[in-house]
């Protein structure tokens, strides 16, 4: 139903460049979105911020390795108390390029470490990005 | 780096169709995963499950509604725990279908309500999904 006066919803709120740059320098789980053969597609990845880059590693012939080179793809993290009903999102819009290891200048610290076990060589960076967020208040 | 034997890197498991819909069932916010003007683009949105359809209100003139109409489109829902480097994820691909509320067997105890005010008066159902899950223990 639409929001009638007086509606206790709550309402939404833009985040500046700065303020996304923030969240996703603290988190360390988000989400990939592309389109693969089978149509589209989200998977979670857990990954670093390298600079403004976000930078996650893969498995050299998985879906997103096979489907995201050179590819414009978004990336998402989000968080939301179901309760109180609020929380924030910050959408990431970019190119996904492949990077040698060798090439990166990531320390082993900066490094982002998957969590499964299996060879996962391939380094996905996402360069240039365009920053949107927001987030929504409880009324 | 590639795993090496003795790794204590978890493992991953694919979910079964059922444990994805009961994964679905649980929870209230996801993300729908779609191409728009802009190019990719993932947003949280909250959701009901009615059946097995994902049933979710939007404005009819903004982003979701000027583009998912009869595409395609990802939606997934995760849980995860960084401290632990455990949890899980399901996707569903499916056609974003419109619905018109008036033809809704929904009732207001299970219809989905924006958190934020506004009106949105646009049902968006995603129909026959095809779901996919794994979940990532730690080791």
């Amino acid at each position: 139903m639409p929001t009638q006066p007086g509606s206790t919803r709550g309402r939404f709120e833009e985040l500046s460049e700065q303020e996304c740059q923030e969240l996703l320098a603290a988190r360390g789980v988000g989400r990939i979105g592309f389109t693969g053969p089978g149509g589209p597609a989200i998977l979670p990845v857990n990954f670093v911020l390298h600079g403004r880059d976000i930078v996650f590693r893969t498995a050299p012939y998985n879906l997103i390795a096979t489907s995201v080179r050179g590819q414009r793809v978004a990336f998402e993290i989000d968080e939301f108390d179901e309760y109180l009903q609020s929380g924030w999102s910050v959408l990431a819009v970019g190119t996904a390029r492949f990077d040698d290891e060798d090439e990166l200048p990531l320390d082993r610290f900066t490094k982002p470490e998957p969590w499964a076990a299996g060879s996962r060589p391939l380094y996905v960076r996402i360069a240039d990005a365009t920053l949107t967020g927001r987030r929504v208040y409880a009324a």
